[in-house]
């Protein structure tokens, strides 16, 4: 999962979150940006173009960690607005419920996703977003799909570390899995 | 549960209803009007006031029939256009799946919940509304109420059928249960 | 959906049924049947293989009506009773919140689902079986399958009106959706 | 919440915790343990007796961490039969979905969830147990139960850091909240 080092005085330094990540899980939010329509439906998923440090293309979900002392709720509007800018307008659910926790696991093949830096355990939420995206960041761009697209081997095949198959979970959640 | 008999042609006349009433379960949404802050959480339900026939006063959540041939989707959007009036701007959630069914059956105890006059199943949803709502048809007000104040006997005891066992168990669902 | 008419004395006859289901969406449970492993993990799906009336095969989930005055867990028992038999021990979810909910409709192309003789919408559950499934009434055999093969082109065509999108729907809320 | 420390080798020692409490939020498990009848409804709610370092003795759920390289489920089976014993039979829900996530902080006030000594989230499941439970380790009981004697003051005066609260969004979950 991409995420970008956070650099807030106190919070851990890069060191100690290598040592940190190597001895616990850590916690993590992932959001499918999704337009929808008048009585609710995903008309579109957005997925960010991100490119790697090897100059591969990838497309990622909104995902960051949860820092100490913050809330699951304050990490989602953080990595939203870090992702999509700040007049994106998402509209965090009212329930923290999640409709999965997605475990990344740096040994492949335990769960369908992976992680190669860390054990990451990520809470994940489907988050309608009503205003303007415009990725910052590391994002190079947000492309929106519509669910046929989003679940075509063509994309599946551009998002890394089994993003792709909870992508087809939160389709399948909110019943518009082709 | 309080619903206006449907007027549309070619749906059930009233006879029909009531026939069909004592023979099937009946479909319902049930939906939780709330206020939510920038993070998606409650910070206000909406009650609607209404008398009954007999004019005792109750409050009531926004609720009603799904029709022959309706998706749940747009009975939710025209149940609480119905009550909220039309520039409530309900979102209504991208996942169908309800936080609960509410099971009203015309003999009490069966269930927390009940409706003399028939067997309704209720998917129950709690729906942000980001608009200006203004009750109509037999609802005399919408009022809202914190968490706290939804959760208080006082509150409690005005509604009637269950339907502030389902309040509570709303509540309880968006983590805001006092 | 397949289900039998139901000849309780007191419930609607055959006629009854027909105008009811002209006139009402009609409500139903739909279960998915699986294996799990000690930690839960859905490892095998069981389909039921019925003969249609014009001779043709197809797979189907355990799926049935819910009666007036009955408790949707009464009829998830009555109907996993009626098609595994008296020992499949069937482990009724402690929650009533479905996964999702299914909207079957006469006209096809408003939802995945379709049912040409009716509105019917279905509470879906997964419902882990401990014990021996000895399939009755109309249902030909239970067969097991792995989720890959649940998600395969082989067993999703023998899957009419839409059951095969709702168990690959099933197959992502339990995270083994290849 | 109460867990003991994790002594198996390779993990965290006790320092290391400390500090890595200090730097992260703590991913925990969070387990209900219900009786229900044969239609899956909770008859009885499970709550360990527990006495603390100070001589009060509170109730608590069954309450662990998820190590690292740890699934989730693994987590739950390991936390269950180290506090109700090997033959408890714990029955691990086939979808990881929790009804809720729960927010321990260090700072009251913030969420309805405390611990003072870290930041603590945890996953929350109801947990149907079958067998024999024997409660081992730290815990001095294991008492039933009805959801009526749970939700009362007196049990939920006795429960610590917002477990009581939890347990009621458990029994809401599970439709008998009283």
């Amino acid at each position: 999962m991409a995420d970008t080092t956070e650099t807030t005085p106190g919070w851990l330094d890069v060191d100690d979150l290598e040592s940190a990540r190597a001895q616990m899980p850590v916690l993590y939010v992932n959001a499918v940006p999704v337009r929808v329509d008048e009585g609710g439906e995903v008309t579109h998923i957005g997925l960010l173009l991100r490119m790697g440090t090897d100059g591969t293309v990838s497309r990622t979900l909104v995902s960051g960690r949860v820092l100490y002392h913050e809330r699951v709720r304050d990490a989602l509007v953080r990595h939203l607005e870090k992702d999509l800018g700040p007049v994106a307008l998402p509209r965090i659910p009212a329930s923290l419920q999640p409709f999965t926790v997605a475990e990344y696991f740096p040994t492949m093949g335990i769960t369908p996703y992976h992680d190669p830096r860390q054990h990451a355990v990520a809470l994940a939420y489907v988050v309608p977003v009503a205003g303007d995206c415009r990725p910052r960041q590391d994002a190079l761009d947000l492309v929106w799909f519509t669910p046929e697209e989003a679940a075509s081997p063509l994309v599946q095949q551009e998002m890394e570390g089994g993003q792709g198959a909870l992508l087809k979970q939160a389709l399948a959640h909110t019943s518009c899995l082709p």
